[in-house]
C-alpha cells in the first residue's frame, strides 16, 4: 500500500474525493454518537446490581468491631472496605483512608489543603509566589483542570513507552523548589495505556525534591482494569518502593471502584504513610463527620477481597475488549501504511489514544463532529488544552453499543484520511 | 423549698455531705454513661432500615428523565432529590444542590472554596488582612471548628428566645467589611432548641452588610426534627425574604437527612439563589464528577415527600419525646429553685441547654466524668471552646438508652448542686 506522501498530488486529490463522498453520506446520516469520555457502558454498570442484594433490611448493618455503620463516625472508613481498596493496589490497609464515591474529590481536597494549610507544617502553597506542577502528557485532563482551577502552573513532561520521561522528571524537582507535585496515572495511564516500567517507579521513589513537600500523586485509576486474563501489565507498589528510597512520605496513592462497580456511586480512597494520614485525617476531622460507610460495607459485600475484584474484572473485561479489538482491527486495516498517524495497543485502562500527524487533530475531531461523533475535545490530554503539536485523540470505546462504536470508527478513520490529506494538500 | 442562696453555711455544708454520699456511690458503680454527642439511638435509626429495600437489583436505577444513576454525572443531583430537600426547608427544587452524605463537609466546601477562589468574583479571603465571622452563642462546635481552622477570627452574638442579637448583628455587619458570615442554625438551634423567630428571620433578609461577599450560613440541622406533633415551631424561608429584601444572593441554606435516616449514610443539600449556585457548580464541576445518586433515589423512594418526611419524624419523635421529657421533668423536680441554674424546654432539636451557675460548668462536667457519665467538654458551644461565663452545658439526650439515660441524668443533678454549693462556699 502507498502511503499518503508517496502519493501524487493527483492521487491524493482523487483520495480525497472519493473520502468526501463516504463522509457526506455519514453526514446526512444524523448520526449522535459519543467517544468522548471513559464512562463504563450499561451493560458493564448490570454487572453489579447483584451489589443492590447485598445489604438489606435484615442486615445487622455493623462493622466486625461491632461498630453500627448506620450511625456518625469513624472518619478513615471501616477496616474492612480498607482491606479491600489496599488489595486492588497492593498495599496495607493501615495506609489506607476510605472516602466517598469520587477519587478525583480526594485529589482536589489534597490540593485544596495544601494551599489552604500547607504539607505537613510547610508553608501553605497559596502564601507563595508561584507553584508548579509536573504533567506527564498526554494525561488526564480532569487532573490538569484541577491545578490550573488553583492556579498552578503546569509543566508538560512527555511520555515513553515506560512512563515519564526520568530524565526530565529528575532535573526539575531537583532544582526547582516551586514544583510541589506530578500527576501520575501509572496503569494503563489515561489516555495512552501505558504502564510505567519498574525502574520509572524506582526513579519516581528514589526522586530528591528541592521542596520538601513535593508529593507524586499516583492515580491508580486503572490498578485493576486489564483488558486480558493473560496480558496483564505489573506495576510495582509506589508507597513501599518510597518506604525503601528512604522518601516514605513522597507519595498519594488514589484508587476507586468507580469503574469497578458503579461510576457514581462506587467508594474510594487515598494510601499513604502513616505521617501523612495522620496529618490529613487532623484536617479530615474538621471537614466531615465520616465518609458513607454503608456503601463502603455494600462493596466489601460484593466484592469480597482481591480475587472478587479480579473475577469482576475479567467479567468487564469480556464485555470491553471485543470493543477495543475492533477498534484496533479496523485502524490496522484501514490507517496502518497509511502514514496518517499512531496509535498504542493497550492492554487495559479505558482508552486508545490516537496520535494524529501534527497539526491534524483538531481538524478531526472537528470533522467527526460534524458527522455526529462527539469525540474528547482536542487539546484535552494537555494542560490548558493546549496539545503542541496538535496531534493527540483520546478515544473511549467502552460507553457505546458496539454498532454505535463501528459507525463511529468508520466515520473516524474517514476523517483521519480527509485530514491528513488535507493538510499534505496545504504544505 | 429554700435555695442554696438562701442556706446557711452548716445548711449548705450538710447538704454537700449527703451529696458527696450519693455522689460516691455512684462513683463506685463504675458506669460509663454518655450524654456527650448529638448522635441517634440504634432504635430511631431502626426506623429507616425499611430504606434498605427500596432498591435491589430488578430496579430501573434511572432517574424520572430516563438518566442512567449509576453512571457518572449530574454534578447537582437528580430532580427527585431536589424537590425532596426542598420541600424540608420550604424552598424551590431549582434552588438546591443535592451532595453526598454531610452537610458540614458542604459548609466547609463553602468556606474553603471562599478562601481560596473568593464568593462571586470578590477577593479569595486567604488574600485578606483579616477574616471574621459572627457566631451566636451558645452555638454548634463544629462549624467553630471550622472558622477556627482557617484562621477566621470569630466573634460571640449572644443568643435571646427569638434567636441572635439582631441589633448586634446588623450593627457589626454593617460597618466591618471583614465580616463575610454568620453562623446560624435557625430552628430548634444546637444547642438551645431556639427557633429564630419572624422579626429576625426578616432582620436576617435585611441586612446591608459593609462585604459585598458577606453570607448568612443558614444550617437549618434540625427543620423537620420536632419532639411533639402538636407543638412545632415555625420558621419563615430565609431564601424568599432575602429575595423580597432584594438580597437574593446573601444566604446559603444547608440541610441534610442525617438526623432523618441514617446519620453517617444520608444525603446532604445546599439551598441558595440561582446566581450563588452557579458560581459554587462553577467550582464543584472541577472537585468532583458527581455525588452518590443512587443513594439521593434510595431517600427519595424511601421518604417520598413533605408527608413523607413529617410521617417519618414523628416516629423519631415518640422515641426521643421520653428522653427530654424524663429529663425535664427531673430537672423541674430536683433543680427548680434551687438556685443552681436554668434550662431551656424545646420544642425540637437534639440537645437540652443547662445554664448552670457562673463558673460551674467545668466543675460539673469534670464530677460527672469522675461519676462515669461524659458530657459534651465545657466550653464546646463557644468559639475557641471558651465560654466566658463557664457556664453553659450541652446535654444530648437521643444516644444512651433510657435506663442508661436516666442513670446519667441523676449523676447530672449531684453534680450540678454539688458544683454550685462548693462555688458558693468558696465565694
Amino acid at each position: 500500500m502507498k502511503s499518503y506522501q508517496e502519493m501524487s498530488q493527483e492521487e491524493l486529490m482523487q483520495e480525497r474525493a472519493s473520502l468526501e463522498q463516504q463522509y457526506k453520506e455519514y453526514c446526512g446520516k444524523g448520526l449522535k454518537l459519543d467517544m468522548s469520555r471513559g464512562k463504563p457502558s450499561s451493560e458493564q454498570l448490570d454487572l453489579s446490581m447483584p451489589m443492590m442484594d447485598v445489604l438489606n433490611s435484615d442486615t445487622h448493618l455493623n462493622s466486625r468491631l461491632g461498630t453500627d455503620l448506620r450511625n456518625y463516625g469513624m472518619v478513615d472508613g471501616i477496616d474492612e472496605a480498607k482491606e479491600l481498596i489496599a488489595s486492588m493496589i497492593d498495599t496495607k490497609p493501615e495506609n489506607v483512608i476510605v472516602y466517598g464515591n469520587a477519587s478525583l474529590n480526594i485529589m482536589y481536597d489534597c490540593i485544596s489543603r495544601s494551599m489552604v494549610f500547607g504539607v505537613m507544617g510547610g508553608t501553605p502553597w497559596s502564601k507563595l509566589e508561584k507553584v508548579k506542577f509536573l504533567c506527564p502528557v498526554p494525561g488526564y485532563d480532569r487532573h490538569f483542570a484541577i491545578t490550573e482551577a488553583f492556579g498552578i502552573e503546569m509543566i508538560n513532561v512527555p511520555m515513553t513507552s515506560e512512563g515519564p520521561d526520568m530524565d526530565m522528571v529528575e532535573k526539575l524537582v531537583s532544582k526547582d523548589d516551586a514544583i510541589k507535585g506530578i500527576w501520575c496515572v501509572p496503569k494503563y495511564s489515561n489516555p495512552q495505556g501505558i504502564s510505567y516500567s519498574d525502574e520509572t517507579v524506582r526513579r519516581f521513589a528514589n526522586l530528591k525534591p528541592a521542596a520538601k513537600d513535593f508529593r507524586i500523586y499516583w492515580d491508580n485509576a486503572y490498578c485493576v482494569h486489564h483488558l486480558f486474563e493473560d496480558k496483564q501489565d505489573e506495576l510495582l507498589d509506589i508507597i513501599s518502593e518510597c518506604e525503601k528510597a528512604g522518601n516514605p512520605d513522597m507519595v498519594y496513592e488514589f484508587c476507586s471502584t468507580s469503574k469497578v462497580t458503579f461510576s457514581g456511586a462506587g467508594i474510594s480512597g487515598l494510601a499513604t504513610s502513616l505521617k501523612n494520614k495522620e496529618a490529613i485525617i487532623k484536617r479530615l476531622s474538621v471537614q466531615t463527620i465520616g465518609f458513607d460507610k454503608i456503601n463502603q460495607l455494600r462493596h466489601v459485600k460484593f466484592l469480597k477481597n482481591k480475587a472478587g475484584v479480579e473475577n469482576h474484572m475479567m467479567k468487564h473485561a469480556a464485555l470491553i475488549r471485543p470493543k477495543f479489538e475492533m477498534i484496533l482491527k479496523k485502524f490496522e486495516e484501514e490507517l496502518k501504511g497509511l502514514g496518517v498517524g499512531n496509535w498504542v495497543v493497550p492492554n487495559g485502562g479505558y482508552f486508545i489514544t490516537y496520535e494524529a500527524n501534527e497539526g491534524c487533530a483538531k481538524s478531526i475531531i472537528a470533522k467527526a463532529k460534524e458527522a455526529g461523533v462527539v469525540m474528547t475535545g482536542a487539546g484535552a490530554p494537555y494542560p490548558y488544552k493546549n496539545d503542541p503539536k496538535d496531534s493527540v485523540i483520546r478515544i473511549a470505546p467502552t460507553l457505546p453499543p458496539m454498532e454505535e462504536l463501528i459507525a463511529a470508527t468508520e466515520i473516524f478513520i474517514i476523517c483521519v484520511k480527509l485530514a491528513s490529506i488535507e493538510k499534505l494538500l496545504k504544505a
